[in-house]
């Protein structure tokens, strides 16, 4: 039986290290299941996901069937998994990608049934292969093919002592809408044109009145029913068509969340009991979920899978660099603020390209660098592949994956980065239970990530997008150069008294964010927040909680283009121009200057039992000056360091026990040369003798410490 | 004495590597020049650079001022250096950039003449420090500082008996318009409006008169001087509008070579001789200096600058990979192609911020891989920095730069990198005359790349900028892969009847190029095309010069997802679907078809003496597959392998001496991880024993090898 908290999961009670490599029944060859699956135990596995692909059981609409051949025996697959003492995970989609034709989907539901298909506003198509999820059509039919999936899963629920331990709900949802081209506006599943439909029903619940609803968005709408959403970035034209286009996205989010809860309804109504669960793809995907999680707890873990490369095409690097570990950061730690353990629910266990190749030393940094970021569960993508039967695959007829076992069943090298990370778990059952030391909360708004299209009402203040960028390669980069940790939370959510909370704002914050951040300051709070103050809520209309609460002030627009001089009289090389202050409260601290004018660009306050840094600084991280800067700035507001490292750009990250009795430190290097480091760790502030460390390019290193070694 | 040819730089008339590092006199600290020189000269330095900053030299109008304190004393800085033995590059601007304030142009020059600066098409400044070339008022106050600039240097010229070897003109000249905005348009440096202006001037020479223009670009100007250029790609709707922003992009880039041609002018009149030089901004870039490569000619050296990374927001790469790799190749190639010896003149000595931090073994892979790519001439930028004086720096105080010796003197580890390059290059002099070996000539066009906006009549064809991502990140990085290997050639240039010729082509191919290579197959050449043959001009006008005489032939717009299958039966994976042939000329063998259908998708014919393969096959390289079809496709055309890497991700380059008695390979492991393969050298297409390299992350190994050895 599998449980989880925002620790890790549990297995049977208790806390272990979820394992679960990606193993495809329908396309590894029945004859070398087992050899493989005791492979993957030897490497560290303890359990294995398959997807179960619609497109396959249903080849012919009304004629699902399993276990008619080799590659559709799902449930002699699930009896050889039990039997070689593995846990499953089944994922039943609908939808699946996978590099299957029609993503997983019948081709005679994508070809036969156009209505179904996931919708721009013009009403033409998305993408083949992209279904709208709550198309009543397309529900009915999917219905079928669940019900025929749980009669043969049922019996191997670990409830009725099986292996199969978690359900996924479809996959990588948005995603296939979003990638290419947009949210989905399917007439039908959205009910345009129609009083009860899900759009305006959606605003009606939030306007009341068509009228309000107009004043809103600057329409003239006769009535919800005529109301049509806006999609497109392009289309916005000021802050009322800004606020039509976030509603539809927050109307979309619902419609997930609806769409997972009708998946799980259906599981249940036949028998599918467990724990449930969603990949997101990716960090920012993850936020789109906050419904979902609300609404499907206590029993749905959302994990969000975490590439470094899927190609030269993609975007990616070659290998798992500090972006691609800030990205892990962010996701681990958002994952928690949903409740979740954090898990990444795709892990590289190959590439689908050989373009760049996935090389043994940089998969183990990726894996050992999420291990450093908090994970505590993994499923590898895949472990191993096969040939595509029939015309099932899209990009090739042999699905290798470059995987740790290849396609012919021969070892790739990588099969021995896995095996050496699962042999690393083993050994350090100790990291199940600690946490990541975080000497600052760094905060954020999901909304910045899920408005997905963000506005700025000047250009003196950030939108979401660009405040999250300056967040993770801004504040998060240089707090990683630096000798503070840092951890994201949801400033909407509970913050913790006892470490100071850093902010880089968007101009809009919600309304129950800036009464969250504004009691926390005046509670005794310590407050550092950059480069402006909110100005708008979530519905972008004026709203100054926060800085009514913190310091009433105005930005002036003049820049200039001298260093800063932070605290100390040390300048501040690297970061934007600052901007100035129209005014300065009475009785504020300065701590940072315009060098060329002498003027305050960052002042300290007071304010109730807190204390506050406002500052104007902003600015991608480039030069170490501004992690000195930044030290600055926290040492005045008492944060405790972590680990300081004496080459900035190796990494610490830091764990302790519950107890405090244990800590263990990871040092990475994640680039492509040698590096060594002293690092010191830090006790209550007081520095610990420093630990010298050699690292080989793409190296993550381990070590665990008892107080008694820190005397 | 500094010559040059297509091969190498000569200095005193013998082929040497001028091995040249940026060292500014007005940063470095006076008392330190003459060890930091020392040190550059322990690490295989022969040369030192310095930008001659006329916002230094001139701080208030008609003040210039050379030698009045040590940060200007440009004359005992030559001094020092030619005590020192060394050889000095001069870079007197007029504009430098070197993160100066504006971009070493003096501040009154840019405050106090608003009209100088490049404009927008609707008058607006592109940027703070970027210039006009041609405005007269401009050029007025340049002529001033370049005649005190030669007064002072005249007397250290080489001719002299001095260190001055070489003038650089201006500095990564069209870089600081198009990186901001758009091309220049200053009406008065083009002359909107008046029948002898520039722009006017250009339209008559082209069209002859107003109406051949107005019926070229679908308007109705009523003379030359009321006609007005497209610069921005959005405004472009049509072919019309196309040829009229390409055609001022042809007038912009005449523009720049008629600056350099005042500036030299200017030099010479002063007694300023020697060879002039100018850097682009990059492999790209070096294409718009095709008429002042002519125009300049013998005496003009053009190099382009080849960074890895220039900070985390800058788009590069944390390491020097495959994409810099290919980009070098390109680079070296194209400057070939336009006469030049292959030279990187900036080459990352450091970086201007931290994040990423430039580190030893990446930096010693970079100047290893543009050797391997033929290199061989280089100026790192920067060797030493220095503190900025007064207010003369933009990103800091101290201009550090991570530099291999530090601003304040320090030696970083990254010195060694450079110090181990350098030993490399007195060691293996034999690489002086080498040439790198090329199975295959890879054809590309000037045009593709000047043209920054392209076209393409329909979908089925591409465009130049997708023709030269696909000759780049598909056919390069597949070949780079294989057995066989590439040189980019000019498809207007010279072809070697020896070689095929690849061309991944794009819908326009100049009339010139069309029948070069029309030429080539009749007289006996080989050539594969694909994905399409050209169908228009430079001017976008239908021309088929090269579709009538190697096959007239239609594509079908037709696309299907099955992967095609290449020669032997063996499938291809991860390319773009197949497109089809609507006919297929009679007495063509097909030699790839599509999986599904079995169409033929590419065929070989004989056309006069010589042979082609036309092909749809198109899109990034992603499966080792691809090299295996491509190498197929070569085959039958009776391409020479040079060397084959049984693991595929580790590059080779192979080079020979020019009588063929002396070979030399390289094998580069672009990646972050070790990697091992054995690399089988041909002669003459019979393999020679194989020979085993083991390869640390970020590693580029040689081996010199006698004919006898090969045995």
């Amino acid at each position: 039986m599998l449980t989880f908290d925002r620790t890790s999961v549990l297995l049977n009670g208790k806390r272990e290290f979820l394992v679960s490599g990606e193993f495809h029944y329908f396309r590894v060859p029945h004859e070398d299941w087992r050899r493989r699956l005791r492979l993957f135990r030897e490497a560290g596995g303890n359990c294995v996901a398959t997807y179960v692909p619609w497109l396959i059981h249903e080849p012919v609409e009304g004629g699902i069937v399993f276990g008619d051949r080799p590659e559709r025996d799902l449930a002699g697959f699930l009896e050889a998994v039990a039997e070689e003492g593995l846990m499953a995970i089944c994922r039943p989609g609908p939808y699946q990608y996978s590099e299957l034709a029609c993503n997983g989907l019948p081709e005679w539901l994508c070809e036969n049934y156009p209505e179904l298909a996931a919708k721009k506003l013009d009403g033409s198509p998305i993408h083949r292969g992209s279904v709208s999820y709550m198309h009543p059509g397309f529900l009915e039919r999917a219905r079928r093919y669940f019900r025929a999936y749980a009669d043969v899963v049922r019996p191997f629920m670990a409830s009725r002592g099986g292996p199969v331990v978690l359900t996924q709900l479809d996959n990588e949802l948005t995603g296939i809408h979003v990638w290419f081209g947009s949210f989905d506006a399917n007439p039908e599943t959205f009910g345009f044109g129609r009083e009860d439909g899900r759009y305006p029903s959606w605003l009606r619940r939030k306007y009341g009145t068509p009228q309000a609803m107009n004043e809103a968005y600057g329409t003239d709408f006769a009535s919800f029913a005529d109301a049509r959403p806006i999609l497109s970035q392009g289309d916005v034209h000021g802050v009322a068509d800004e606020r039509r286009r976030h509603d539809f996205a927050l109307c979309y989010y619902r419609q997930a969340a609806d769409y997972l809860l009708t998946l799980r309804d259906w599981l249940r109504e036949d028998g599918i009991d467990g724990p449930l669960s969603h990949n997101a793809s990716g960090s920012v995907m993850s936020t789109y979920f906050q419904e979902a999680c609300a609404d499907l707890a206590p029993d749905f873990l959302l994990g969000s899978d975490l590439y470094y490369t899927l190609g030269q095409g993609w975007g990616g690097s070659n290998s798992p660099t500090p972006h691609y570990y800030i990205d892990s950061l962010f996701s681990l730690d958002s994952l928690r603020a949903l409740g979740m353990p954090p898990a990444v629910l795709e892990m590289p266990g190959g590439s689908p390209t050989d373009m760049p190749p996935i090389l043994r030393n940089d998969l183990l940094a990726c894996y050992m660098a999420n291990l450093a970021a908090g994970m505590k569960a993994v499923n590898y993508y895949v472990f191993t592949g096969g040939p595509n039967f029939g015309e099932t695959g899209t990009t090739c007829d042999i699905y290798d994956y470059n995987a740790a076992v290849h396609a012919d069943g021969s070892l790739n090298e990588t099969y021995y980065a896995m095996k050496d990370f699962g042999a690393f778990l083993r050994a350090h059952p100790e990291l199940l239970d600690m946490h990541r030391v975080a000497s600052v909360q760094l905060g954020f708004d999901f909304d910045w990530l899920r408005s997905r299209g963000w506005f700025s009402p000047s250009k003196d203040e950030l939108d979401g997008g660009h405040a999250f960028d300056f967040i993770q390669h801004g504040l998060l980069y240089t707090l990683l150069c630096s000798r503070y940790s840092a951890e994201h939370v949801d400033l909407a959510g509970p913050l913790d008294p006892a470490r100071p909370l850093l902010v880089g704002a968007a101009a809009t914050l919600s309304a129950a964010a800036q009464r969250n951040v504004a009691d926390f300051v005046r509670s005794g709070g310590r407050l550092v927040i950059t480069p402006s103050v909110p100005v708008l809520d979530e519905d972008f209309r004026p709203c100054t909680i926060l800085a009514d609460a913190i310091c009433p002030f105005r930005l002036e627009a003049r820049q200039r283009p001298d260093a800063p001089v932070i605290a100390e009289g040390r300048r501040l090389y690297g970061g934007k121009a600052p901007r100035f202050f129209a005014e300065i409260p009475e009785g504020a601290t300065p701590c940072a200057t315009d060098a060329a004018t002498g003027e305050t660009i960052a002042f300290e306050r007071a304010v109730g039992e807190g204390r506050v840094v406002v500052s104007t600084l902003y600015g991608n991280a480039s030069h170490y000056d501004q992690c000195i800067a930044l030290e600055s700035l926290l040492d005045r507001l008492g944060a405790k360091p972590a680990a300081s490292s004496s080459n900035r750009s190796v990494f610490t990250s830091l764990f302790e026990s519950p107890d405090g009795s244990k800590r263990a430190l990871f040092a990475l290097n994640l680039y492509s040369s040698p590096q060594s480091t002293d690092v010191t760790l830090y006790r209550d502030g007081v520095p610990c003798p420093p630990v010298h460390f050699d690292l080989q390019a793409m190296e993550v290193k381990y070590e665990v410490r008892r107080t008694k070694d820190e005397g």
